[in-house]
């Protein structure tokens, strides 16, 4: 049986838990076993450029000590793609472009959601690497921390309205939420906005089941 | 149990066969049923306009009478496709858009194996709709029909060339096999260029099976 | 002399009739003999996807049979464009692809009135197939009907309102109209915004003299 | 009746005749008066920047004396055009532009034949501005001069080998004749290569022709 | 010594006086000889197309007689760099391509504060040309005129208030003064936006500093 | 005065003072102070994705200890750039961003001449992050190691080889240096090709200086 690895690169357990479930929808009979580990030591939270450069050694050192078949790694900052490429032959997906590469095949133009207003040229820059700024219709942040996200009362409204701010103003038909931690407000926010929104965990850990069934590796 | 039909809108029953038996890899305990069938009174081979605009109808009609979750349409011209998905809410994929969505998470640039020279500047129409021109290394056809592929031993040796041609002329990093009928060809394919080569209809399935789960449909 | 057929692919004949009437500007001593006619057993208006491919075999189908120099596919949507090339070797034109052409030549963005909010998307697929995404100002819808059309005085508010968004909110600097059947609001349309207006039909006929003078045929 | 002054800011009078004839097929009972004119004291050909901007001043003041319902600038260089639509409110249209735009609707990517090596950066600048380079399949010179083109027999073959070298190494599917004294050469360029060829001037006679019949300006 | 010879290519002394002020900041000891000149005979402000053509040969011929190791056109629209290139073999650089290109370096998208509406469209081309319009966020006019520009109280409070829509309704991050007489607002439209501030003629000369000490030339 | 600190962030003596010694252009009498050291305990080369991420926190660290008035990360991967843009409020530049950038200025398209085969991904991702893909002409590999370019007449042939290959089978008209160790093979590569050639390190040394007397910081 296939083993898929996820790993939360921050420290938080509730983020992580969080997070696993999100995952339930994919552990089926006879299907992979999906596991969600964060990693110790880590930041609380990925929100600066120092947290993300902090984390890409112990990332790759953990990858190299835990089989896998494939490994996702859940922050959505994608720290460390590269390193852990170069680290394993298994599968390593980053959340961040499997949350993107999914957009592309559901809609015109993505919208993010973003925690601070920090992350967004970073997104920006990743999204131009990727090649697929012209997806892109909007980054707008919630003005929040990753760690307020576990209180859902607080943060769901400021949700809320970023998306339809996306929807209508930015003209998004496609929703991606910009970050592991807010897995939980998915539903609600598809509710809300009545578009697609896209955990990135989940689509991560739906690509790395596809591309096990198809026997392809990203080459980038 | 999700039942997922594949419809392969020409009436040859050897290429049929064929693409069912790749889609083999999807079929586990706990998974998706995955019906393959072909369409009565159609053209033996999609090869020309005329034989795409003459099945739309039909395609739709059997999808309004035959009840499944998700619909696949299984010629790598995705004939009808916009008019499915206005007959049915279900889930409706064509093969060549879940091709190039998929390479586009892979490569850099993909290639395309195309049966004859006719059809290359409708598929370059059909990817620059779908915003993808830069991701298009080359297309070049084998030169053959769509018949003739039922010969391995006629067929392999130009479809290895025209692979190596991708890969070292066009510096394509992932190949699209563009056609449905060349499925039996993708394993040797793949042996002999060192390039993930992605199967069009395997694609879509695969993509079938991860959008139900995160429970979202294209909006275009 | 030249025979130009202008084929409007929906049985309405009121619009047939207010579209050949924008055509009499081409209609010259020594020019070319100009019909237009409709598609018998089409539909009143080309709204939904299923109106669209019902036409593209009937189309074909007339073409063969009516012998001309130039066919101009006198619909927004340019049904069976490509079908009816591969019938013909005579020249055929759609009238959305000679609009957006048209105006590529006369400013930096155009904007696009159409009819209903459903085929805005199905515009945004056709121009990025074209490849003139950049072009694109904006598509605004004046939600109504083909068949209103008819009704002057109920429609020029809207239609003149929708210009003036495309100018002053999208910086459109040439108008096209998105429906062969808003051909006699044109000449309103201009004096209100002050910009060039295109009518589709108008532009495919005059692109019809002048590829014929210059003995060009499209390749794609 | 309307005027159409084509003027050829050189002052060959050879090239002025040669592009005169091919002028003759818009010549129509009932069509727009056209006269071809070059200008007097200017440079013998347009090769250099300085050939360029030294008759732009010259071209406005001729225009400014000399009535016509639309200018064209017969200068593969389009010198002068922004001055010449600030000098008078009749059409003005260059026919480097025309070509470029009337291509844009005829095939996928248009090859340019230049007259010099010196020509060919400052096209792919002039084709940039318009937002056209996607189109550009590649830009080859003949590395001859103007004067040399009255000598037809010296210059067929190398114009048909590099046309031949458009098409099957830059994969051009439309040509076009980089300049206004390659007039005479269309017919064989089209007979040796199969593509469409066209030559500036008559594309935009065409066009003014039908921006004429339209009532549109460019307004850039 | 080097020398850099800064044209003003209009008859301004006052614009010419403030331009050569904000020189100052690059005149070191060691460093290259920077001399301010403006054209006599010239228009007293480049704000029409034939404001640009005109100096444009007189702007060469200056050139050729006065000797500099580095030529800087101080005139936003660039008049004549093209033929200035063709002139000499020093180096020859204009203002506002530097300004854009050192835009580029320090920003994702730049905001251009015009003169006049007028000029608008003509940057965009220019922009065009260069290949930079996605790093174009927007261009508006102080709706004024470069004479206006010595009354620094007058027209501050337009600068001001241009520069912020620019950052906030067109989220631009790096603004460039589009005209060589806002150089003394410099400073004090940092101080209301925030953001860097390009003054071109700065940007030019600094450009020549660094292209001397790296001995290279632009080839286009 | 102010200061410039290089730092080279493997820990090769020689690298380093080749890397100096091509900075002796910029140290005038009067100019800033300009100052090359190597990163102590780092690896001999840059070559893998290991050796990058592995110096990203020394470099922050560095930089966080040694003041200067503008730093300089001196490895053709711009290892830890954003992280250090985040740790000090000085300017910090990165050689392979600074040669992007300076390159475009320069002609139309720029060739990257890379130490491994396994840096032309990364390259292209980086290139395409700073949205610059359309100026990349190609990027080929001299098939070396850092540690080899010590010995110039061993390396000179392949450097000269990929150069003219850039020149003339990729259309290069401007050459990087994609190595800080090739910086003493410039000279002959620019005798050998004809072409501007750039050396990265001296690229942005030069914005460095530019940007200073600017004022002016990346926001990216």
């Amino acid at each position: 049986m296939a083993r898929i690895l996820v790993i939360n690169p921050n420290s938080s357990v509730a983020v992580t838990q969080g997070m696993d479930e999100s995952l339930n929808v994919f552990r089926t009979v006879g299907g992979p076993e999906i596991l969600s580990q964060c990693l110790l030591d880590a930041p609380i939270g990925i929100e600066t450029q120092r947290d993300i450069d902090s984390v890409v050694l112990p990332l790759s050192q953990k990858i190299a000590t835990e089989k896998a078949d494939a490994y996702v790694i859940a922050c959505f900052s994608d720290p460390g793609l590269a390193l852990a490429r170069e680290t394993t032959d298994s599968l390593v997906l980053g959340v961040a472009e499997s949350a993107y590469f999914t957009a592309v095949g559901l809609g015109r133009r993505f919208g993010v959601l973003s925690i601070g207003e920090g992350s967004i040229p970073r997104h920006a820059r990743y999204i131009q690497s990727l090649g697929l700024t012209n997806w892109l219709a909007g980054d707008l942040s919630i003005k929040s921390h990753v760690a307020d996200l576990t209180d859902f009362e607080r943060s769901i409204d400021r949700i809320g309205a970023v998306g339809l701010r996306l929807r209508d103003e930015k003209q998004a038909d496609v929703l991606i939420l910009g970050c592991v931690g807010m897995s939980p407000y998915r539903a609600e926010l598809e509710r809300q906005t009545g578009l697609p929104v896209l955990d990135p965990t989940q689509a991560a850990v739906a690509r790395a089941i596809s591309l096990m069934a198809l026997g392809c590796k990203p080459s980038f």
